[in-house]
This record gives C-alpha cells, structure tokens and sequence, in this order.
C-alpha cells in the first residue's frame, strides 16, 4: 500500500494545508511546504514524483528509517488490542517499554516517566531536580537546544528563545567546550576541556551553589552544531555536580537511542546523569513519545511525597508499543552497532575527503550518524558562511548550498552555517555513499562563496 | 483479539510497573495501580476478570469510548502507508485533520497549530497571545486546569499548582462565577454574572489594561467542578476582551468534540474565542495529539512574522489520521447529538432523581455528557464533604464512595467533594442506567457522613 505520485492529490492536500495548517517556527505565508506522498527507509517523495534520500531522518528522528514493517506491525497490532489507557494503571505495553529502557539507561535510571515528546520531558525533568533539592536555578548552555514550551525554550540556547524570553525565573547560561571556535583561547582538546570546567564552576561559586538545583547538557548537543565534547567534560561536569549537590541532567533527546553508535550518547563517555531526558528515537517517532529516566536517588524523594506533574497520555499504549518494537528491532538487527560502524568507516572519512577537497568546510565533527560540517567562508579566519541568524539575502550561501542538494536528490539538514549529515541509523553502505556523492556536488555551490 | 484476563500476566505486568514505570501526580511508593487487561465501548477490565462501567472517560478523553473499530481501521491503515513525517510539510492526514477541524471552530477559527496535547496547546496558545498584543500577562481563573507544563501548571487554579508555583512572571488569577458557593454574595444566576464580570474588569483595570495579554478560560471548567458559566457570562468576557484589546483563549481540551453536546462547548454560548485549545476528544486520545485553532488576525501577526514556536511532532500524521477518523465517526454516527441527548433525557433527570433521595448530594450541574454531583456534608450549610485538597483520614468519606462505586461496577471520577459522570458519549441509555443505579449505591455510603 505504498503511496504513489498523483500531482493532482498532492495540490489537494498543499491547498488544505495552506488554508489551515499554521505551522511550526515559520511566517505562514512566507512558506510553501512541499507535499509528500510517501517515506521508506531513507527515502521520501513527493506528489511529483521526486524523490529523496533524506540526510535529516525528519527533525533527526526516524532512527530505524521509515515504515520499518516490524514497528509497522507492532502500531497495528496494539491498535487492534488497546490503543489508549489512562496512565494511572498498568498496562503491558507501558510496562514493557520502561522495563527496556530501563535495561539500556546508564546507571541506576530504572524508574522511567513517560511524556509526550522532548519538550515536556525537559519540563518535568527540571521540575523533579528543583523539588529534590529545594533549589531555584537551572544550569544550561548556549548553543543548544531543550523543547519549545515555555521553561524548555528558556533553557534553550539558540535564537528560537529570544522571542519567548521575558526573563525566565531560574535559568542561567553558561558556556560549554567549543574547540573550533574556543573563546576559552584554548588551544588544545585538553585545554578546551579544563577552561570549559573552570568556568562551570566558576559560574556554579558566583550564582552560589546552594541557589542551583541542576545543570542541564546535551549529552551531545545537536541543532546547535553537534560539538562531540572533549573527554573527561561531561566527567568533570558529574563531579562538580556532586561537589555541590546539583543535579546532573543529560538531554539526550536528540542524541539517545543509536544516534551516535550507542544506545546512549552517555555511554560514550561513561557517565551516569541523575536525570536523562529521552523523545524522537525511543520509537522513532513513530508515534508521539518522550519520557525522563530517573535515578533511584531522585524517585526516592518522591516515594511517599507526590510528584506534582502528570499529563493525560503519560505512557500511552500505542506509544510504548511503538518503543518496544523499536528498541527489539533495534536490539535484533544491531541498528546501534551498524551506525558506530557505518559512522566510524564510511561516513567519517566520506566527510573528511570531503573536507580535503572543498574549501567551504571548516570542520568536520560528530560521532556514529550524528555528523556536522562547519561551513565558512574563509578556513584560515573560521568566518562562518552566513552570520548567526542569517536570514533572506545575507543567507543566500545556504540556500545555494540547500537548493544543489535538493537537485541532487539529497535532502540535507541545514541550520545557519551547518550542515548536518544525520541520516537513519539503518542507511545502507551504498545509500551513505549515496548522499556524500550528492554532499560533493552541494559543497561545490558553497564554496563558491569562499574568499 | 479481545485481550482477556490472566492473573498471571495481570502478575507481570504489574511487577514490571512498579520496578520501572513513574506515575503521574502520585506518591510512587504509595500506590498500588491496577492492572487493566483490556477495554471496549465504555467497559474496561482487569487481569483477574473485574469489569467496570467507566464513568471517567479514561481522564476525560475517550469521548467515542475505547476501540472504536472505524477508528482503529484509520490507525492501521495510516501505519502502513505513513507512520509519521516533519512538521515543515504538507502531508494528506494533517491537511484533512486541519480542514476537518477548522470547518467544525467557531467563527473565524481557521487556522489549526497542532501540538502533542492539551499543555503545549496552553502553552502555545498564551505565546501568541503574548506575541499578537506585546503584553506580558495571562488572567486566569481559580478552580481551572489548564495542563502539566511549567506555564500551563502557572495558569491552573487547582493545588496541583503549588509545588510548581514559584511566583511565575505575568500570571494573574481571578474569581469565575460559581453560584453554589457564591462569593459575590448573588442569589440569582443574572447577578452572579453580572457581580464576576465586575470583578473581573475591577481585576484588569487594576492591573492596567495595556500590561494583559490574554484572559484564558475553561469554556466549562471540568476537572475544577463543572461549574457551567450562567448565560451571558462568557460573552461578557468576549466584550471585555474587545473593550481593552485582549485575547481570549477558551481552553476545549475537556470540553471540546462532543462533551457538552456540541462540537464546542462555545457554541453552548454563541461565543468566539481568538484562539480556542483542543485534545483529548479530538481523536479520543487514541493518539496523543492537541492544538491551538487560531483567528484570522492572530493568524495575521504571523503571516510575514515567523511564529517563534514549534514542536517535532506537530501535526504527526498518526495522530492526525484518528482525528479524521474520530471526527468522521463523530459526524455518520450522530454521537455529538447522542451526547446531547442523553444528557437532557437520561444523565440529567436520573442524577437529579438521585439527588432527591441522598442528602450527601449537594448540587448536581453539567451538560450533555459532562456533569458533576457536589457532595456535602449537609445540605443546609454546603459545607463540601470533605475538606479542600484532603487526604488520608479526612478524605475517608469520599474515599468510602469510591470504594461502593467499584465494588458495583462502576469506576467513577473523583475530584475532591465532587464526583463527576463523565461516559464515554457513546454509551447507551441502558449503560447509562446501570451507571446511575451503581452511583446511587455509592451515594449511600457517602450519605453515612452527612449530618
């Protein structure tokens, strides 16, 4: 039952959704959302019959590909049983999904609530430590990303904040490890990394201690540019956490299940957060889940004192079944392994030959399938090809460089001077190949705004 | 494939949900959840072959009742041909969820944002507002809920704020009119309008006109009491909106698609909101999905002005195909006009029948399917069975009717002196009836504690 092109459907369902559709961070009336007819895999097409080997994975999602027919099966076959429950029950296939996740989570995290996806995760996630420790402040960075309600956005680090930022009670920024474009003036991984920590903890002593409830990192961060941290950060992190009593929460909602060649982006540098806040992977999006895994010390506060926050579709059936056919699917057909492997010896150095050839990219950087190329203008300044933010003509380079991938047949995940290479984690040898052939053409157009 | 009950599964799943799953609003240690085997129409049932009459809804959101087959079709087949795709592009089921929604809106409600359920449509919903006029504040109610987010639990009106309630920026809460326990001293519904619409301009002028954003309220307020506002109320608010340039959210995640016997409890009032918030009915939560259905002039500031919000799943296609599906389900079979009639012609004169013959039955209110008994102590003084917020001892009594209601068959929903009969739209008259006849059991146990 594979959809097909029908240009004439595919007018129908772009006029309904320009008449009604108000979409996500957009001007509505700047846009022209392309129509699509259908997704397998890797790939998606249109209603005119073009078709594309999708480098995003949706927003960074759809882990296992599209229409994966095991999770397919899985959906359908919990529809037919039980598709809803209120979360106050137990129910099979919400007990199944936390038991898996809690098998894979780092550490003690074995307690698992379940949210609608990331946002809200972030949002209860910062709720449980400000609880636990009776302290107001949370911790977080630039240059990343937590969710679009209101406190996940507050905490946000990128632009997207500036419009709903009215002075968040409660959150500060700090600065994390950026070796490429250090303002730590290191010049060493090692460097970057102990500066990073310095400052941390300096930022920890000024706001006083006794006032910060949690700090919060992507584990990797992951619009905001996919900087892998440099060891022993995230290490050096946990023991300033426990030096001051902070909670230590890892975002891993982008970063978790596969995305960088573990089931956790935590097990890359063997540290255990006290809270870790999950979405888009968990079943590839299949259908609407997030969640926040708990460790023992933090469900223990809320043993016999209620935690104060709940929603309607907590650990919704059809949601969990979704995960636990995913995470079993992902678990039998070693989806994890394949994008450490397909990552390490066919993406990595597809990039970094890349790189050797096109003086548009900066750097290369990533793990597993979770890859950022750094375009600029000029290597030897590190100017960036467009400015932060860019918008309209000052943006033209990325949209030169977007629209020579389009034509080529790739579609590339593309935020202000980056582009990410962060396609499914089950794409084939022959498909990554695929996309870096169509990459090659694409960085062609960028480099020709070089100087 | 009807799941059927199995102590020894029952076992399991069980076990499993209290290693590994944490519950909403619950004090972990202290709750023992029942394991639910399996549920159609308005019926559920347990591992060892209990089943009850659900009063409840699930949270008040399976309007068309549990595995509705049509419904369960659409899922399964929406599984296989398009599981999930990106917000940023037109897909068939969001484009026809959308129209679908947008045709049934009052007014010139056109314009559908979808969000995961009904917080971040709260949410959402108060940042356009916010955005649209530049004003900082949101009035709301006392005895409202309005979602489990850090802004949406801000705007609530019920204890579950408290914890959450760090003094949140531009918040303001204000009296709804509420006849029973009237503290605008009124003796008529005319003057308990009139008195809260005074308050409720006293409250904006003194917090000066030119600093509120948005005025939000439950069209009926539901998990807070159902306390239907008195004719002319909500138009009221509506001309307050106009006469100092405010916008007014009507929040339908409980009320809206079918509970009060219209598609929209607004049209109960012949009222238009700016923006109007939807969940739960919307698909029966088959899918988590929600959202905000935008006016044209709203829709306008963000026509050439990118609307600084969005979410993964905004508009996923699973979810969107049950709403299409519920929606349609809804139309062919009469069930918003069943709803109303069944609640004129059997829900009301029987719960004002039971009301004649126990004295713990303090006042009966709702319409259509969604209907609250306030219970007391005595009718005389209204003094509310149990205490506001109560638990452990003090909430005994109410505890007490619980217990009668299930040991009859009848799983009801409790809110603290209220119990609220909340079916499935669906039900029939006969399952109405032995709905009633287990309440009125139940209600002998309550009447033991009035004096």
């Amino acid at each position: 039952m594979t959809p097909q092109p029908n240009p004439q459907v595919g007018a129908a369902v772009k006029a309904a959704d320009r008449a009604h559709v108000f979409h996500s961070w957009s001007a509505q009336e700047l846009i022209d959302p392309p129509a699509i007819a259908g997704a397998e895999g890797a790939y998606f097409w249109d209603y005119d019959g073009n078709r594309y080997l999708d480098f995003t994975s949706g927003l960074v999602y759809t882990n296992i590909g599209y229409q994966h027919p095991k999770v397919v099966a899985a959906i359908q076959e919990q529809a037919a049983t039980m598709t809803t429950f209120a979360p106050a029950f137990a129910v099979e296939a919400r007990s199944e999904a936390a038991r898996l996740i809690a098998e894979r989570t780092p550490g003690d995290l074995d307690k698992i609530f379940f949210t609608n996806a990331g946002a809200d995760a972030v949002e209860h996630a910062t709720r449980m430590a400000r609880l636990h420790t009776g302290r107001p402040k949370v911790l977080s960075a630039y240059r990343s990303y937590h969710g679009g309600t209101h406190q996940a956005i507050n905490l946000t680090g990128d632009p997207r904040r500036w419009a709903s930022d009215t002075g968040a009670a409660g959150v500060v920024r700090f600065w994390a490890p950026f070796l490429y474009r250090s303002r730590f003036y290191a010049e060493t991984e090692q460097q970057e990394c102990e500066r990073a920590l310095q400052h941390l903890e300096d930022t920890i002593v000024f706001e006083g201690p006794q006032t910060v409830a949690a700090i919060i990192l992507e584990t990797v961060p992951g619009t905001a540019g996919i900087m892998v941290p440099p060891p022993g950060y995230l290490a050096g992190v946990r023991a300033l956490c426990d030096k001051y009593g902070i909670v230590f929460i890892l975002d891993e909602v982008m970063a978790g299940f596969g995305r960088t060649g573990e089931w956790f982006a935590a097990d890359l540098f063997d540290v255990t957060p006290d809270l870790l806040t999950f979405a888009k992977g968990v079943n590839s999006g299949y259908v609407p889940l997030g969640g926040v895994a708990i460790s023992r010390k933090i469900a223990e506060t809320f043993a016999e004192r209620p935690y104060p926050g709940g929603l309607t579709y907590s650990g919704h059936p059809l949601a969990c079944a979704a995960a636990v056919a995913t995470i079993n699917v992902m678990a039998e057909e070693g989806v994890v392994e394949h994008a450490a492997n397909l990552g390490a010896c066919v993406i990595e150095p597809g990039l970094r030959e890349l790189a050797e050839r096109h003086p548009s990219v900066g750097e290369v950087r990533g793990v597993g399938m979770f890859w950022a190329l750094e375009l600029v203008r000029n290597r030897e300044t590190r100017e960036p090809l467009v400015p932060y933010n860019a918008t309209g003509d000052a943006n033209a380079p990325m949209a030169a460089f977007g629209a020579a991938a389009k034509k080529n047949g790739l579609w590339p995940f593309i935020n202000m001077n980056r582009t990410h290479v962060v396609p499914a984690c089950t794409i084939t040898e022959t498909e990554a190949k695929e996309g870096l052939a169509a990459l090659d053409a694409a960085l062609s157009a960028a480099d020709e705004h070089t100087v």
